[in-house]
């Protein structure tokens, strides 16, 4: 298996839906390009960011689709998957790869709490059904699971397709350990926002983030400044976005997104319910955080 | 609007598999009646043991049809709700409705953390769509949202068919709030298994639990000592079920009650993928405590 | 060695000062006599509401034998250690030995975290240099050490001169732990103000408090009606009390007693600084929470 | 007032004990000049590696003046006063500029918590009863008391000679707070020694760390590399320290410091009880931890 090379930024597009509540694969289209006119080195579907927790089965197959057939291959592909059963996630895994996916990237989801050997069966189940590499997510705020860099590297060591780590517990300590563990030998990649100037210090691939759809290649002159040493310029970028970045982490992903990218012209929609629209005082703030990133 | 009086034990069945991983309604009807017999007052399905989470949306129906039709109206049935969109809620609760539940226990479910307001419109939007009460369910462990005393009573309030609460986040000083706010007016129930000797003291209406599908009418003996003031009683079954109590919640309640249906002749199947069967030695636990509660 | 039987209420008086922030031994003496007057099963000075961590030597030495002189034998004595280093809380065990003290209460204190078998090793050296009882105190919220109930109850095997466990963690679980893995048979006292419904009922010997000091016998009241099965008078009392006990932990006991004496007619000073006197929002809530409970 | 430049290296040497649990001045001196001819750019006495908090009055007196007589104004000297009441750090803070000190780092100590308002007086206290400026030290997991960022700013830009702040929480989005709020003005410090490479790359002035007593001047070498833009070493060196670096502040300063001295061929005795030496497997991998690093 050849695995494609992720590094850099890795973009997520939120998942647009129209004022009747419908997917809206138009906009979808313009923002995918949007994404990758500034500079994403691939892009990520159906995360977080993509709120494919809010999805219908029929609804994420199509955005599934939609984003591999709009990317034409210009960068590689990346599909989340997060859901509860085993057999679900299998389904999703090989209708990705069918699709023509580069990558899936996979997070446990709990509702009862899971042993480590269920995290383990999980994964090896979804491995053996395909072909294309795994990249597995720990984001234990929102999936429920927390798996430590130990149990994520012993899985990247036992199965052959998963060859990638995507860590947003948002503690640095992890990423140092991924580095320290595996001698700096698995690609691991930022998926905290506001852990991003030390996350590139610590040696990741790249940078999972949904911040480009707001504010264009600034958070790829973020990660060219580290890689060419210049300190003084990213810790400038850093601090620059940080307010941002921190911002739309707080506020849910999807809906401060949305409402950014509507601030800058892009109709979006909103995310679905119960998620609600930014209150009004938080729109306030993001709107004052984008002017000055625009200035 | 006249509401069921929900008392003493709610009863939760959990949901039987058969070998080919499809719902069991034989077993479901033989458990039923179980735990019917064995004096429960209510019959909640579709709850946490029910692993609802866990069933796709034909065969949720199909559990809450055939739980309704086989209590056959001996006593109340309440149906579970946790999902993570308003819409699917709605849906569910009004199938419930019209299939004749009693009451229906709704926990909000998060994948984005939820504000107060978007817990609000969600509570709101489903209570108005339907007509029977509802019992608000805080489960912080495995629904990621965490509904206050405060929060919780002001949609007791201020929604007309949201009549009750059941805590289940651990802590007994929920419970003391919420006697304390409501001035002992609203009923609230204990979801933790292992906190019923302080929740009964503390004046709730009844215990839902899973447990009489393990050791019969244990807990409602417990139930009736506390509230015939027989204090040394209601101590030692206490700390005669202690034990087992906290295994199944700590161990997973559908794993765990499964498992013990299993050494109590009952197969119930397994509980779904990822969930595995407990581990060797967990079993042995279980069964060492399940006997010394039979002696 | 014969222990005393500590049960009931274990009364706890601050240490008051004077204007000039010395300490006031005629306000002890009376606060004492108080304490007792309303029923107090056992005298303890200088544990946390006796602000014993702001004292300096020759001052705890002074309410030491002040506190065993005035008690004069009426009840029990109770005197709390919590010292950095081993040796100094060896020496303050010894002078409450010899002082007359019935029995010491012994925290761990920690400034770097301690091991297990630092615990054991400094609970042991004490425990080798006195004769007199003591009764291990886990308080971690003050004292920065969280004693689980095996260890504890460990220490009470092991050592002859241990023979007692208050638990301050507000966690009802461990009470519950420490009657199931003794069987009841180790005497254990709830030291947590809001939790004493559940505590009596878990099977504590005593409560130990600061409140009669502002509330006289109402503790005892509750202690009483539990004992005699009286759940419905218990239940009543419990509530009635249960905002002041939560108050005067969350505002710290030192200053909330002090500030609740003086408006009870008795000038006991103030906290020692950094410790300042209750903001005035705070005053007036603690007025109206002793008018309600005197009414 | 002309505050120092604190800047670099602020190096913390353990308090030598001898063989009869006295101070080891001798020791102590030598300490001191083997971390200044590591490089370091200032010395920082009676810290948490210091066990200032074992020691009595008359021990800290004699390990403070020996500390500044012993530097002679090579470099900087920090005192570092950590005290339970207000009265007792204004007479160290005191006798610290008496004997000649350039700075006193203080943190409050907590028994009760203290609230924001008893924080802020505390300070103020001292602040106006000493000359020198002052360090603002955040030290929650030892002294009980978490100051944020916007807290500590505050006095900083209240209080004259309130000048910097270390940061110990291990939390480094308060360094980016502190940096955020402060537009870069407030010299800040990393405490957390695991935490170097990104407290290095949000802007700290200088890096508190006991680390050079056993791995010389390998910590300065990694605040060289970051403050030239040499990303490659940088990360190299730290992660080349790294696993030594958390050894130290899992395992105690004090103990484990002290037990890599010795190692080194240093004898500085063993921290005060109840703190043990380090058990033996953790020497061990102590040992190996040197070894790899003085290879």
């Amino acid at each position: 298996m050849s695995t494609p090379t992720l590094q850099g930024i890795i973009a997520y597009p939120v998942t647009p839906f129209t004022a009747e509540d419908t997917v809206d694969l138009n906009v979808l289209s313009q923002l995918i390009d949007q994404l990758i006119d500034s500079g994403a080195d691939a892009i990520a579907a159906l995360g977080s960011a993509g709120e494919a927790a809010y999805l219908d089965a029929e609804e994420w197959q199509q955005v599934a689709e939609h984003t591999i057939q709009q990317v034409g291959g210009r960068v590689p592909v990346v599909i989340g998957i997060a859901e509860l059963t085993t057999k679900t996630a299998i389904d999703r895994a090989r209708f990705a790869q069918l699709a023509g996916a580069d990558v899936v990237m996979i997070s446990p989801l709990a509702y009862y709490s899971l042993t480590e050997q269920e995290i383990r069966q999980h994964f090896t189940s979804i491995a053996e059904a395909i072909d294309i590499p795994i990249m597995l997510y720990n984001n234990p705020a929102t999936c429920g699971v927390d798996m430590s860099p130990q149990l994520m590297l012993s899985l990247v060591e036992q199965i052959s397709n998963i060859t990638m780590i995507k860590e947003s517990s948002g503690d640095i300590q992890r990423m140092h350990q991924i580095w320290s563990l595996s001698g700096g030998s698995v690609p691991f990649y930022n998926g905290c926002n506001y852990l991003a100037l030390e996350a590139l210090n610590a040696g990741v691939s790249g940078w999972c983030t949904a911040a480009p759809g707001l504010i264009g290649d600034q958070p790829k002159q973020l990660v060219n400044a580290v890689q060419s040493g210049d300190l003084s310029t990213a810790r400038h970028l850093f601090y620059a976005q940080r307010e941002l970045l921190t911002f739309i982490v707080k506020n849910g992903l999807a809906s401060s997104v949305k409402a950014g990218l509507r601030m800058n012209g892009l109709n979006a929609g909103t995310a679905r319910k119960p998620l609600l629209e930014l209150p009004t005082p938080a729109q306030a703030t993001l709107k004052q955080l984008l002017d000055n990133l625009s200035a």
